[in-house]
């Protein structure tokens, strides 16, 4: 284990250069027209993988592929599934980017690109760690599974089925997923909870066509104001969600829990500084960390339709689509709650306006055991290396596979996060701090050796 | 007469070509990069001008030019002032047009082609009547200035300055305005009022930068939203403003004027055709023409910020734009209306976000007596053509120059439009029909020996 770390360390510029070229790729998955990067990114993945013994390929799904690479050599020894995404979010708006999104610069010890944080550069943390034992033993101390995917950002519609379909040749002992974040710098982090996601569309049909506000103010559906109403009425002044029945399985943390969370170096002033917003507004009555970890949250996205150049068009707009995802917690079912959603929005379309809803997304909630070998290795490899104990922590966030691992392949997933909170995660000027890209290469070798332990 | 009615209706083919040269120009006038395509519009109407006996001129103003063009010999007749815009609104969205907006085709009698109708096939009328008399009898019967604009479309922002500036220059015994339409098919239609217009935009800005709705959907801001949120509150349920004051100063036609509308061949069924809804929403206990005469009115046109493109990102946006504009009525002030609007925007922004209100353009309401040598001229013009006497209708829409000419110039305005209903202003496949090119040609030529006749 000495020699793999002292080969990281030694190894710190190449492992850099090479995560540039990665994240050079713009794998933007939502995007048809980049369909042709991700698979590149995922040919990328796959030869880098080969390269250094394991056995990879790339395996078509119905929209963007799949990376699946394996070393089985560890006789006798667990078997660890690695997953991450290497596809990207779009990286608009262009102009608030300092450097563009896809020519990564380095500034002090930071990379910034789309994609550095999340998630190529988290994975790469894996491919590292398992190079520097293989480059140094010769073999891993344990079985390792890759599977990498091209879909995360466009909430992984072929990965259930896959999942499904592969469950043996995927099965292990447990999960690795980094795709997420230290709670603060040089604090490490074990997730215990994921929020799930429902992410949906709704159309709004007016007019024939566009009409002239001059002509028709007065006696015309606007498809935008219907949409501004349906979105507006989502949500009352005190930032519950209105949809009836939505909190109807919600279940709250345990007192322990709350109060680990409560001893967090945390408070309302971080998000305010985080945001730069002057208050932190949402549901009232519960406080930040709930809100954000354990409470269900609706967000809407953007409104289209109409005009919004520069200048002005007094045209009332005849269609409208506004895209609006829910974060959802335990026990909530996003299937339910669609169907909660579409009736509140039925019943809530004014007058004159048509409204269609549609599902481009979800992913049930999840919570993971700290109680499992895997985390415990994890907790003493963190610990090894940052020289503090990991705090267990949920995540707001959604990956959608974690919730397949739990209920499809029954293992736990150890979420151990690399990033910071203020990455720029979906947002301008991404970024990654290469001190916990290096530090995070040492975690995973220690946590190799500690897990093969644990039989 | 005779003579330039038989020129006109032997010219019809060359007039209907120079018309298509002319709404070949894509002279969009809110579009910066079009800016030297209004200019060449204003020359091309200059020059057609010049060669027709009237001096003419392109003058600039702070943005587009204006055209001037005096024919001044008919000593001791009455002058008319006749007004029409050369700009036209963008044709977005472009993929709903059956043909380019600016390669104007004809199919059967009708001219399809972005400003085809609004305003330069009406503005042509007057020429075309213009250079009928000049080209048989040699001179007018009246004097004739005119006074054409490139920023109708944006809200006239330079005319009044420029009406103020040269109002002796510009000093008429009446205008003449063709920017509207007939009633219904061949029902000549005299406009008594036009609604006033208040343009605005409402900046929302909620956190430093784009956040990840997983990262912080709880307790961040969200800009969309609250322009959503404030869009709605704009109207309750009955479609009745909610802005207090709002309604302080509105003027509802009387009763003499409310029973000729009661008359007119126009049913809740005819909005329905038009603009293919289910119902007419509108505020309550008005009826229809009411509603888009006499009745003030609020649309949003569109809410820019998020995201909007195909796909999923779930991005909590730190900024929002709605374009949202008011049609006044008489005695509305919309120098008030945006105070109120300010006060009201304000006070509904949610917690977290500022809001900035900004006024783009701004009209007042305005009502033409029907009782003037001009306005009479007209009548016995249009019966004469239509062989059936006009109609006094009001217009929704603004047109913001008439204002100007009551207010500044002191004289009353002929609003005799020659399109119809359905022509698609401001919407995809703009069209206008060439009988009444012609028949509004006609028009012209006898209002004009007729308002001669009156002194």
């Amino acid at each position: 284990m000495d020699a793999a770390l002292t080969y990281a360390r030694e190894h710190r510029a190449p492992f850099v250069r090479e995560l540039i070229d990665l994240v050079r790729i713009p794998s933007i998955s939502t995007a048809p027209d980049r369909a042709g990067d991700v698979m590149q990114a995922a040919q990328w993945l796959a030869g880098h993988l080969e390269s250094l013994g394991f056995t990879a390929r790339v395996e078509p799904t119905e929209r963007h592929p799949v990376v699946r690479a394996d070393w089985l050599k560890a006789e006798g020894r667990p078997t660890l599934l690695c997953y991450g995404h290497f596809d990207v979010q779009p990286p608009e708006p262009l102009d608030l980017w300092r450097r563009p999104p896809f020519e990564p610069t380095i500034e002090g010890d930071t990379l910034y690109a789309r994609g550095a944080s999340d998630d190529k550069g988290q994975l790469f943390i894996h491919i590292k760690a398992f190079e520097s034992i293989l480059r140094t033993a010769g073999r891993l101390p344990v079985n390792v599974k890759f599977l990498l995917e091209g879909e995360e950002e466009i909430g992984s519609p072929s990965l259930p089925a896959y999942l499904a379909k592969h469950r043996r040749r995927l099965q292990a002992d447990a999960a690795l997923v980094s795709d997420g974040s230290l709670f603060a710098p040089n604090l490490p982090t074990i997730t215990t909870g994921l929020r799930g996601i429902l992410y949906t569309e709704i159309e709004v049909t007016g007019a024939r066509r566009d009409l002239h506000s001059g002509q028709y103010g007065g006696v015309a559906p606007n498809a935008v104001g219907a949409a501004a109403e349906i979105v507006a009425a989502l949500k009352d002044k005190h930032g519950h969600i209105r949809i009836p029945g939505f909190y109807g399985r919600v279940r709250m943390p345990d007192a322990a829990e709350r109060d680990a969370w409560s001893r967090l170096p945390f408070t309302d002033a971080d998000v305010l500084r985080e945001t730069g917003a002057d208050v932190a507004p949402g549901e009232a009555g519960h406080p930040v960390l709930d809100r954000m970890w354990a409470r269900p949250t609706l967000d809407v996205h953007g409104i289209a339709g109409g005009f919004v150049g520069e200048g002005m068009k007094t045209v009332i707009p005849a269609r409208a689509t506004a895209k609006v995802s829910m974060r959802l917690v335990p026990d909530q079912r996003p299937e339910r709650i669609f169907l909660q959603l579409t009736r509140f929005v039925q019943r809530h379309a004014p007058p004159g306006v048509r409204v269609d809803v549609r599902q481009l997304a979800m992913a049930p909630p999840v919570l993971v055991s700290p109680d499992t070998p895997a985390v415990r290795a994890a907790a003493r490899a963190l610990e090894a290396v940052y020289g503090t104990p990991p705090v267990f922590t949920r995540s707001g966030g959604s990956i959608p596979i974690v919730a397949g691992f739990s209920s499809t392949l029954k293992i736990p997933t150890v979420l151990m996060g690399f990033g910071l909170p203020d990455d720029n995660l979906h947002a301008p000027n991404e970024k990654f701090a290469l001190k916990d890209f290096h530090r995070g290469i040492e975690t995973v070798i220690r946590f190799a050796y500690n897990f093969a332990d644990r039989t």
